[in-house]
């Protein structure tokens, strides 16, 4: 059984303890005996999943959540899957923070991931320098690049510390690790995905008797 | 005596407690017996204003500020001299946010604008939708047009909060307003730079016998 966790730039894939991804137009051949299971928010990249192998399973029809949030993506769905209690913060393009409490979501926010604001600042003339993602935070910032990194990176913590509360913090995607530092009560995961699908597999499909 | 304050924008004109903009390409003829004091970051509109009335005046010979910052553009160095103790913000296409402390400028730090979170969410197809300026901040959001407001709203709420720590905050600039709705210690003042160019102007000029 290999997992697939289709993104809007990769499809991310999950195999005996490995993680690797691929683009949609380089797939490598799997093991023609081995159900891939994916998830996706990327129809393309499903496709060319589809057309690259014999064997694959859709999870979607599988995938719930106890949320009264509308309109929650596939990939933040099943990541909430993989905890009962905390935080979720997922930071790619995107930074998506999801609170669960007793398996129920209790809703979730979104900001701009670090990129985005990179671009972002690099659209003002003016403001156009690399950021500092070292800056100090226990001091006000002294020139350009420490007031624009300041004001992305402690504004992108204090959200994080205002919404956990407390509660653990399980940092995934690409800048989770980066950010996770800078919290104790913390771990980053980026199995996270895997591990939410690897839960509705087991108690969805697997202990029903449903035939893959 | 009219101020302007040159932006990137528009040119911001101050006469006789009436405020008013300009375009570059269209300035209204001012009385030529009127000296236009101005401070300007902008030298294609600066030369625009130099073009069009007889008598202007740049104040930038005289704006100075104790401080440690390097390259705090004139703008906000001026507005830091409308005060001596407080918090400044200036919600524009960037929001910055200024500490003075006993006419002591303690440092900044610089956010994307309102509008530059909305262009940031609107190039991620998924996240393209309106902002909720009135989405409830007391309650985690339940829905991607919430989950992004919140987003955005909250994270620039904290970083204010977080960095006027009990201290006067004095709003200006086209979101400024808004933004003012959210805290108790605060004015709103969109006269804020003309009353830091009077002050450069009484102190540094007029007090010493310059003449204009």
């Amino acid at each position: 059984m290999i997992l697939c966790d289709i993104g809007n730039s990769f499809l991310h894939f999950y195999y005996r303890g490995r993680v690797w991804r691929e683009a949609k137009t380089q797939l490598t051949p799997k093991d023609p005996k081995e159900v891939i299971i994916f998830i996706s928010v990327n129809e393309d990249s499903a496709k060319s999943l589809l057309d690259s192998h014999p064997y694959c399973f859709d999870l979607l029809p599988f995938v719930s959540l106890d949320t009264n949030y509308k309109g929650l993506g596939v990939d933040r769905i099943v990541a909430c899957n993989a905890i009962t209690d905390g935080v979720i913060v997922d930071a790619g393009s995107a930074i998506t923070i999801d609170i669960m409490h007793q398996a129920i979501h209790l809703g979730g926010c979104i900001m701009p991931g670090i990129s985005r604001y990179r671009e972002m600042f690099s659209s003002i003339a003016v403001l156009d320098c690399e950021f500092n993602l070292g800056v100090a935070l226990d001091t006000f910032p002294q020139n350009t690049k420490d007031a624009v990194s300041y004001g992305m990176l402690k504004s992108i913590l204090l959200m994080i510390e205002n919404l956990s509360k407390g509660k653990k913090i399980y940092f995934t995607g690409g800048d989770g690790k980066f950010l996770s530092r800078f919290f104790e009560n913390c771990i980053y995961d980026d199995l996270l995905i895997f591990k939410g699908m690897q839960n509705i597999i087991t108690n969805k499909i697997i202990s029903k008797g449903i035939q893959l």
